[in-house]
């Protein structure tokens, strides 16, 4: 323990993804790390990793992320709150029952909105949370002092935090991103159900029912504790959908076009305004390439990029609601887009671009 | 017209992004393209870029393609069926009305699953169903050698012919496509209609979100008329949809872990089956890639495989329900998968590779 005596420490309990880059991330600015998971193996091969410096738990590390799947996490918080000194976060993706039922001035509820791809330790890096959303709910049994201490740790990890109540998170979270997959999973069962139609079906669908689908392939494990957990505001949600699928069914019974395309320009300049990256857009400019004949095409601009040293701070892929073909968005530096131009236009790609301000 | 007296002929009505580049793939292969718009400028500049060899309505073509919009094909076909002596196609993405509108042996029915983004006359390319699914749908009242030579000529422009009853197709397409568009589109207006948290929710919406909602932000001004065409299937598939997210909430009202678990797993094995690719799977192979820092490990990755001369023939990105970052997929010859693995290696990239077979 006298390596760690100049260093300031930390506990990391729970080396999946986020935990092990959460402790990549401390480690690499100078922190000791002592790690445990509920599978001593997990804590074994990260030691070996250098992704912790101690298997364990350190009563007297200055804060300790607790980063169990989301039904364990009062528990793990609670044994933390009770054998250590200092401050306790989370990182788990529903914040209102687990904020109350932890009501003490040491617990600062968290969520990074960063990768949750079951890769493991083994996926962890240093870098996992630059640029990344991290959102903290701190609640009036907070000790102001115990919010602003995991903001800056937060913040040196390079995240970039956004304080929400936890019934707002809730409410948002379900939104972006627990609703969403459950239709996702309902769009694909839909699908499935016409399983003598599948091999046909298959074969028209096109890029933009995967990209609607894509994370239904996710693993389902975590989703039922999730959704326990949230299910107020899912629900809540849920049932929107509905609605609004309904009074789009409502429309097209009634030959109602006007009301129909009043509807969908909506979502359409809603969806316009939603950023493509989550890059700070300063200085940045949005570029789209209409690519018919896509895999060749990403290839083939983004080594053009490469050679013009042209940074690509984000791609994205709009297909079209049916084919494989459409738009290549690439966010990049305002000052590459002439460079680029000039380059795509000597490869026969029509570009155009808009700054993001 | 001496210059297309040794050519086969053919018209194409409708000068958009599918007509043109019809009318470019056929003349590639030596047609001589009579083509015609509504809008006299849009014809006009088809023949100034090459897309097309006269302008106006060509008697004695062998085959007219109609690429109206889905409103405008029963009309422009009756009208082609009156003033030519030639076989009659279409494009359009709903097939039941038109086929039983236009019981003419004359007729077959057609939809190219190809790019339907709005690029006009601009983006046509000769190469722009080479691998994409062309649905044909032949009806009792359809020559059964006007079938096949539809069958012939398309497949020349490289498609891949898929013989379906219009019923069929327009149930299939209701879910694949149009039941897909309208629940992003009710997605993103749940998302807009929380105005206040407006600026939040932008901030939380990461890569899954905006995966599902993407095709949302496409033109909503073909949708009423398509939406009307294919009323009864779109219909039953939007309370499919609806029952089943109604069935998905219901577990979690109930709290039924088992019974929403067993629903997610059914969704993510029918995800896992879909092909990452309309190109067949003979030889090839899939290579996932973990890209924590996405942007610049697809430059990365895209450029090492051209390096190394493994074609990529598609390629797209699983985001995680949360966070930017997430896994490459790329199908690649399974002859190349040794190379890349290698070359990834070296550049500190895990793969893992799968066989299509």
């Amino acid at each position: 323990m006298d390596l760690a005596s100049d260093k300031r420490r930390a506990n990391v309990l729970g080396l999946g993804l986020i935990g092990g880059s959460i402790a990549l991330g401390l480690r690499s600015s100078g922190w000791f790390i002592t790690g445990s998971d509920t599978d001593a193996g997990v804590a074994a091969r990260a030691l070996e990793l250098g992704v912790i410096d101690a298997v364990g738990l350190d009563p007297h590390s200055e804060i300790t992320f607790v980063c169990a799947p989301v039904q364990h996490i009062v528990e793990a918080a609670t044994m933390a709150l009770s054998n250590t000194s200092g401050i306790v976060t989370d990182v788990g993706s529903v914040k209102s029952s687990v904020c109350s039922e932890l009501a003490d001035p040491r617990f600062v509820g968290g969520h990074p909105m960063a990768g949750s791809e079951q890769l493991g330790v083994e996926g962890a890096r240093a870098e996992m949370f630059e640029g990344a959303v991290w959102v903290l709910t701190p609640v009036e049994s907070t000790d102001p002092d115990a919010h602003r201490v995991v903001r800056t740790v937060v913040r040196s990890l390079g995240a970039d935090v956004v304080e929400l109540s936890p019934e707002r998170h809730d409410g948002l979270v379900a939104v972006v991103s627990h609703v969403p997959h459950l239709t996702a999973a309902a769009l694909m069962s839909i699908a499935a159900q016409r399983s003598d139609e599948h091999a046909a079906l298959l074969r028209l669908a096109a890029g933009g029912f995967r990209d609607m689908t894509r994370i239904a392939a996710g693993t389902p494990t975590i989703w039922p504790a999730i959704c326990s957990e949230n299910r107020t505001a899912i629900v809540e949600v849920v049932d929107q959908v509905v609605s609004e699928l309904e009074r789009l069914r409502d429309f097209i019974l009634a030959d109602d076009r006007n009301g129909l395309l009043a509807s969908l320009e909506t979502a359409q300049e809603a969806r316009r305004n939603l950023p493509s990256s989550a890059v700070q857009p300063e200085g940045l400019a949005e570029a789209r390439i209409p690519i018919l004949d896509r895999p060749g095409a990403i290839a083939e601009v983004s080594t053009l990029a490469a050679e013009l040293g042209v940074n690509i701070f984000d791609l994205e892929i709009a297909h079209s609601s049916e084919g494989d073909r459409g738009v290549l968005i690439l966010v990049i530096d305002r000052d590459g887009t002439e460079p680029l131009r000039q380059g795509l236009d000597q490869l026969g790609y029509r570009i155009s671009v808009t700054a993001l301000s």
